[in-house]
């Protein structure tokens, strides 16, 4: 609980100076004013975040935290369990979705067991912070104990940590966790305030006549366990997942470093509301990257008040969407670093 | 003419027996069936357009065609035309946002004068295939002549023939020209067959007032010219723009050379549609890249049939949404080429 509330103390407001100077400095590049949209405030947010006027990223992560989930047992997936454990196997070793495309942007994986059921081996490249073997079947009770669940959220921010000190200056986030996408509606539902039957979706997997029982099981998994809509703690322990709480980690930590940190698509959106809701602030860190297919996801990104810049129809996870959006970061760094401004070319505006 | 006529009599269909090998290897990665969306059919579209099951693309260039439009003397936009001459240059240089983008993927910028107003500097790393100081007025009759219009076509398939010749396997295009969306909206209304009223905006720079203006002038340019909206070299000739001429050639290059071509915004769609309807094969080559934010974009990208990836409320033009696709399609290779099949992990499915 310490390093959590020294992490939350020390996020901080954006550098409101260094944001008009870059905004300053955008509006005078050579192209009419806000002709390059969403690049623009990426570079004005990047610069508040940094404090730096021409942001340098060069070295960036993307953390991927696996778990695996209890509600599994209720049928709310089509694909079999071990999945977590095999393919927690294959992002380590970089073949996967998120491997493959961060490979564009030289983006390194780091692969975090924070919960998967099955032992992983030690030799597997994948660094070991199990708290549990999944979480509990939260329609029987809390997915776990608040300990466990402040317990993620330190991991999560003793491996961001890590890799800040390390030198990256980018992180993104990701999770392999077979069921997931039902905590995540379920958290979705509760800080929306709405009927899960508005935003569940399929999932990666999920027959036909399944999604009428995923529906029910989130239902009555809040019926169950009444979280508080305005404790982020107490929703993630009770219908949340391991690596969710993980991935906020990951984000909190950013923040409190002043490191930007991108996005993936729903269950990263989810954590991004877990981590917003212990500190609003963190919101301006934070980088979304892919609208997701997940019926939750439109809800998702509006109650986090940021809109997507890829629409490419994905769904993996993984944090696969994140290292797709990296190269938009680069180039928004680039346009900063190597476009003059009018008066620098002799220019008339 | 004979180019023109060469080189879309050597566009083929896709390879259909590559893209289903393709099809065939992308359902069997480890990921669920189509959880990476436009990545997937993206990769399939690679491997028919290239023949290759693992298509290497390392080569890229972005062809950026600077003209100017004798229409702006209607006062369809608050920039001064020097821009177009100006800006040219700076394209060149590789500072404006194209070229800071592409620094990204490390895609080369060649730039083409095919019919800037004013000359341009031999040593400016501009190519010189000036067809006339700009098109005419085309509110008083054509904007050029029939020949003017096919020559604009050629130098588009020369300059594209003779980067695919160098090894470039990768295109993208790019325009530079002071009120070049006043002919790019009336090219899609004439083959949307829509009122410009319903597509007009405010391009990149617009005073308020002057877009009622801009419409009437759209509308009256094709009430004086009668464009035949099945004859793309015709609308081209009475409605178009060198530049957009240019852009269309680009990509029966690249179809008739087997080589994918990304579509940047607004006046680049234009061209595609031009190209299409010359050979509606084409479209098979195009990447479509980002929504731009001109009114008349979706309607574009609709005709095209073909929805774009990126949502970055961008309307700079230049190639740079196209330039901001790049690292996509370098993703979707790596996922090709980098993602092992269950089988070849040995995971059951």
């Amino acid at each position: 609980m310490n390093l959590l509330k020294q992490t939350v103390g020390k996020i901080k407001d954006l550098d409101g100076e260094m944001m008009a100077k870059a905004r300053q400095r955008v509006d005078n590049l050579i192209k009419p004013p806000n002709s390059l949209g969403k690049l623009e405030s990426l570079a004005i947010q990047l610069s508040g975040i940094t404090g730096e006027l021409f942001p340098a990223i060069d070295q960036k992560a993307i953390i991927v935290m696996a778990a695996d989930h209890g509600v599994y047992e209720e049928g709310v997936t089509s694909n079999p369990q071990e999945v977590t454990f095999a393919q927690t196997l294959n992002i380590a070793k970089g073949i996967t979705g998120v491997g493959t495309i961060a490979k564009v942007s030289n983006a390194k994986i780091v692969t975090v067991d924070v919960g998967v059921k099955v032992d992983i081996p030690t030799d597997a490249g994948v660094i070991n912070r199990k708290i549990r073997r999944g979480t509990a079947n939260f329609t029987k009770g809390p997915a776990m104990t608040k300990e466990e669940a402040i317990q993620s959220l330190e991991v999560g921010i003793e491996i961001a940590n890590a890799e800040i000190q390390n030198g990256v200056n980018l992180l993104g986030t990701g999770e392999m966790g077979i069921s997931n996408t039902t905590p995540s509606t379920a958290i979705l539902s509760v800080l929306a305030g709405c009927d899960p039957k508005e935003i569940t979706g399929r999932g990666a997997g999920l027959g036909h006549g399944g999604l009428a029982r995923k529906i029910e099981v989130i239902r009555n998994a809040i019926a169950t366990n009444q979280p508080d809509s305005t404790d982020a703690i107490d929703i993630l322990a009770k219908v949340g997942g391991l690596e969710i709480g993980g991935m906020a980690g990951v984000m909190l930590a950013a923040a409190a470093n002043r490191v930007p940190v991108v996005v993936d698509g729903y269950i990263s959106t989810a954590s991004a509301l877990i981590a917003t809701t212990i500190e609003p602030k963190v919101k301006d860190y934070l980088i979304t990257s892919h609208a997701t297919d997940e019926p939750g996801g439109k809800k998702a990104s509006e109650l986090l008040g940021k809109e997507p810049m890829l629409k490419m129809d994905m769904c993996l996870g993984e944090g696969s969407g994140a290292a797709l959006a990296f190269p938009i970061i680069d180039a928004a760094c680039s346009m900063m670093k190597n476009m003059p401004t009018f008066e620098e070319v002799g220019m008339e505006i």
